[in-house]
């Protein structure tokens, strides 16, 4: 290995760096992988498969009020958090396999290790150096560590230390700004806890239209839950009833009583990697890539997390990425196109959006283009799915308002959206 | 009214006869719609909305085993199918209502009563006469009265009748050719009933791929239905123990002992409307009409089920055929896309099907451009809308392959679909 030059050298294992690893390899590229520790990385790992199948339990126990409705009454439901756990590690254990068997077939070299750039055309594992053409940086983002006085005591967590748990605690207060925080908030609700969200932010969303964000904020708080916006966390300390955590809420000071203060900030991970090598700079908050995924430095490709600010770190948007900095490396002229990449949660009700919000779509004034899609509710996640589409391929209006959609399903909003915005809805009174 | 001329009369106030009434009204036309029973037709009353919703309680029931995996174990859940029943009529109820709220809010004069047409630019109802330029025909399609010995018996039903038990009986045959015998088989089959489907065809949707009718058919017999194909009924007795039915089961005789024998057939409602008033044959299976849904009458449009055969007897078709006859009659020029008209079962595993199947697909010979999608497993009903659209912006596979749908999701599939088509699968092993 040490003697080879790769065409394409992919640093980082996750859902960005396994596509494009795979893409190159497939146009015929020499291609190698580099994960210091689980193929799959965060996503598959630790991230959207984990809490995506912790949802999908949670939204089982949400369906019941409607099954009683209906005339299915259950009579009563145990949880048992050990079972859900243990199913969703084998099933991403599974996954995982099935990670390297894809890699394996397309003939893409794995290497197990930590890479460090060590200059132009080199990256070094275990002692040996890797030679390559072409660097694809897919190492993604890191939990930020919180600066408030008491950040180190044993009770402050990630969502990591969810995953490892093997009961659930019953007061969480989670605080940070990742979209994370409501879909983790409502499944530890759900699992019986008690639960306040705390963010330095405005509110939740922050960035989507004023519609969504409000109704899912009552949502929230409509299921228990306490949301605590324009708030920081001042200081905590442990007692004998547990974690003490003094909230500087607006002008106020308030104070929770929990048993876990879990932290969702995440930012790029650019540490370590001898990006100065180089001449990349590590001290940015992101690296900077053009519409090919190149950074500036010719040949050194960045695509998912580490090329994004927190609020566009989805899995969709990396694997996207990566795929497309695949193709660019290997001679191919292809563009991102990030107007095109969706925004969701997988909360109940579930949040996707893609395009311009309103206010954007406002100052944009094109005719006819559809710009943006936003939908709350049931479904959300799969419904956008065609939002992206119409987006992707540039659709008007019109064409959505002529598209005939599976009747009854969740689909049709589609074509009664886009006649509803040229003026003609048909159903909506 | 006698002395009014409308500019379109629509014959039938059901899926498709509503949409064209107000797309008609939209364009400026003083419209007309004429319904003898309740508005919304058979889809909202009798068909889609309450199948789908019992369907939808028989998913509940069905996601109760996942559910267990998940550690989320019920105790015991009771069937109560008057409650099911009493949900979906308050339901039914409140959409009719939303239905003549469309029509009045439109301007679309409401005529109750059975219309007939009495010559051109007539209809007569209720003794009135009403005149028009262009009418759309929309009386949907009507049961075939089966004609084997003992049809008559009190225990030979349609699904009308199931909607009026209080209670389920406990032992059903299904016998026809429509879609909905797997749906409503399914459904008694979970809500504790015994189940036979028995069809004249070769299989269950004998006009999709194979792939699709093959899986569909062992997961209904892994569910405990029985699946006769190739079966007609000789003759229905009744006895002391039920209705014993004498079964050609390919060129055995069987018998099967059951309470109700539920014939499912279908086909168009031509007959009493004075069809030859205006020069049309009331003889054939159902109205042929040009890509612009009119009828070899110019001014005289036909929508729905009353111009399809029962195969494509679906809602959003005689909807999306509704507003392009009404376009049409006022003055545009629109044409139906059949090929973007999916077809969709809303079983567990659901199917869902838009385009050509691949023999069909192998003769046609396009190259590079979405021609067929097909779809077995969960959420394939929402699923199919992405590519409906697909077809509809004649989408290549290629533009297909770059799209970036939501992780993770059931979305996806349509990228990963497309780049499989293409040669270059990312993750399908």
């Amino acid at each position: 290995m040490k003697d080879d030059v790769f065409d394409v050298v992919v640093l980082g294992g996750g859902a960005g760096g396994v596509p494009a690893a795979i893409r190159a390899a497939q146009l015929g590229g020499r291609a190698a992988i580099i994960e210091e520790r689980d193929l799959g990385g965060l996503c598959m790992n630790r991230g959207c498969i984990p809490f995506c199948h912790m949802s999908a339990a949670a939204a089982i126990l949400g369906g019941l009020g409607l099954g009683k409705e209906m005339g299915l009454d259950v009579k009563g439901v145990s949880q048992d958090y050990a079972t859900l756990l243990k199913r969703q590690t084998e099933l991403i254990s599974f996954m995982r396999e099935g990670v390297k068997g894809l890699l394996g077939k397309n003939k893409v070299t794995i290497v197990q290790g930590k890479g460090k750039l060590t200059g132009k055309g080199k990256v070094e594992v275990n002692g040996d150096t890797l030679s390559y053409k072409n660097l694809i940086l897919a190492t993604g983002s890191a939990w930020i560590k919180p600066d408030f006085p008491g950040a180190d005591l044993a009770g402050v967590i990630t969502s990591d230390d969810l995953l490892e748990a093997k009961k659930l605690p019953k007061r969480f207060l989670l605080y940070g700004t990742s979209p994370w925080l409501v879909e983790i908030g409502q499944f530890l609700k759900r699992f019986g806890a008690e639960v306040a969200l705390a963010t330095d932010a405005k509110g939740l969303i922050v960035n989507e239209n004023k519609t969504i964000r409000t109704r899912l904020t009552k949502a929230i708080k409509d299921q228990g839950i306490t949301v605590l916006p324009r708030t920081g966390i001042t200081e905590l300390t442990k007692k004998k009833d547990g974690l003490h955590a003094a909230l500087k809420v607006k002008d106020k000071v308030e104070k929770v009583v929990v048993d876990r203060v879990v932290v969702l900030k995440r930012g790029a991970f650019l540490e370590g990697l001898g990006l100065e090598t180089v001449g990349l700079d590590a001290g940015k908050e992101y690296l900077m890539v053009n519409e090919r995924m190149e950074t500036s430095v010719k040949g050194v490709y960045a695509i998912g997390d580490l090329s994004a600010p927190e609020e566009r770190h989805y899995s969709h948007g990396a694997s996207s990425g990566g795929i497309i900095a695949a193709e660019n490396a290997m001679g191919q002229y292809r563009s991102f196109n990030p107007k095109a990449i969706p925004r969701v949660l997988f909360t109940q009700p579930q949040v996707a959006c893609v395009g311009l919000t309103s206010k954007e779509a406002k100052d944009a004034g094109h005719d006819g283009e559809l710009l943006g899609v936003h939908i709350i509710g049931e479904g959300a996640s799969e419904m956008i799915g065609q939002a992206v589409l119409a987006i992707q391929l540039e659709a008007t209006l019109e064409e959505l308002a002529q598209t005939a959609f599976p009747h009854p399903t969740l689909s049709e909003f589609l074509a009664e959206a886009a006649r509803s915005a040229l003026g003609r809805p048909i159903y909506i009174p």
